[in-house]
């Protein structure tokens, strides 16, 4: 049995028990078991947290979860409100206040969110706050400690943007390929491997030019917007084509499919970008 | 002096007395009026508002605060969380309760909402129960009244999705183009043009193939995700190129600008969609 690029071998075992495929479509056994299962996602919110990073898979999501079952958790230190205009006390690296923003409730904490089997994980300009270690601010390894205490239960970590600075600090990022926004490049990547961060921080193979990467478990994608061409991808691998169509096609919108397209690496002149690829793609409505 | 299509003759009179045109631009006098305001933004809210109909374009209005200033209001029937999956009292069109939601924090409520210069209208699953009018549901005309309330000081009035039968419903397409969602399009252009729903709803020149539409100031767009196009087309009217190229590269957006592509008007065949167009668009990092 053929298992496509990305899945756990936890989903391996747990789908060759499943029944045959649903008739007249050709599924794989993971997203066989993903149809019947209640899939419970949990996304990691924090002060400064950049909206779309949230809503873009959000979106496709919540158009996947008129058809199949599942539930999510937004987790922060504290429930209820969630700022995305990070107001920082103290010292702040940078003074963003004046910016717009937006309030998102969590519904849990890190403390007590629920069994996770997808955790997404945001980027935003508060990620440069909870990186800085305040030593006085505990929060700045509260995320990190989750992200480590949960990730094996996880069949799935998504860190979107500048979100893959808290997977590569948690180490989730060790041995394995990874990318992030192109215009926090050299700053995600600096912290994100740096010594003493992570025992195994120094060991993350960065991809200068990817709109998404995927290795085994953990997916990361370039900044902000490529967070729902990643979760489209995501969508076909988990529930099969139909499903995840259908979902970017109720959100009229027209996916990036190709991994491998991430003009903004150029854009953002990214060392080691693909500078020879054409900045342009060309969508259509999925499947059509 | 040249106006760019959609600017309302308020913004003219204005814009007139202004100062000359940032050095080294060359800017509308409409786009140096906004660079130098202060714009106050009011997005309303509703239970089972679309997500990405709010989110997508808030992306792109949160990059450009970085540089011009504005604030924003989220305005619904009462401050403080409004969740996205409409979970119905009583007889409901359709129980949407199982889906994902999600909560934003709304900051002011239809009473008291500032003095607003342009304001968004998302779609989405609740519009439906708020179209139904359900005699003992007073809500049902409250965003509507709103709308009529304030359209006239409004510069600008932006709706996207099924956000657009609001608009209908209050008047404000009467005599207009307009689109909305594809998926929704019989119902929205029914509902819209009700006889008895407005005296001039029965005015609405419904376009079956547009991803967005400008008709003086008011704007509407197809559905959830198209509002992000017509986002970065509203930022280059009111802001100019540079400004709004700099928004949507931030967000690592390459957005659609051609407010004529609209394959999901053919997807969802519409009547009168353009079907001899190609569905496909082919975009690139904004300025690039």
């Amino acid at each position: 049995m053929q298992f496509s690029k990305g899945v756990s071998p936890k989903f391996a075992l747990v789908a060759m028990t499943m029944l045959p495929a649903v008739a007249g479509q050709n599924l794989t056994s993971e997203q066989e078991f993903n149809a019947k299962r209640t899939t419970s996602f949990g996304v990691v919110l924090f002060p400064g947290f950049e909206p779309l990073d949230v809503y873009g898979p959000m979106e496709i999501l919540i158009q996947l979860s008129a058809k199949v079952k599942m539930t999510v958790a937004f987790i922060s230190f504290e429930t209820g409100p969630v700022n995305s205009r990070y107001t920082p006390h103290g010292q702040p690296p940078t003074d963003f206040g004046y910016m717009l923003g937006t309030s998102t409730t969590a519904t849990h904490t890190f403390a007590d969110a629920p069994a996770l089997d997808v955790i997404l994980v945001p980027g935003g300009t508060g990620t440069r706050t909870l990186v800085k270690r305040d030593p006085d601010d505990h929060r700045s390894r509260e995320i990190e400690d989750f992200l480590r205490r949960r990730a094996d239960q996880a069949d799935y970590i998504l860190g979107v943007c500048t979100g893959s600075v808290l997977l590569a600090r948690a180490g989730l990022l060790a041995g394995r390929r990874a990318t992030t926004n192109k215009a926090a490049w050299s700053w995600v990547t600096g912290v994100g491997s740096a010594v003493g961060a992570s025992s195994d921080s120094n060991n993350i193979a960065w991809v200068p030019s990817a709109r998404w990467t995927v290795d085994g478990k953990v997916w990361t994608s370039s900044g902000v917007a490529a967070g729902m061409d990643m979760m489209y991808a995501f969508a076909r691998h988990a529930y099969g084509p139909e499903l995840a169509n259908a979902a970017v096609n109720a959100a009229e919108y027209a996916p990036h499919q190709d991994p491998d397209w991430d003009p903004f690496s150029v854009v953002y002149e990214v060392p080691g970008a693909d500078a020879s690829r054409s900045l342009t793609s060309c969508v259509a409505p999925a499947g059509f």
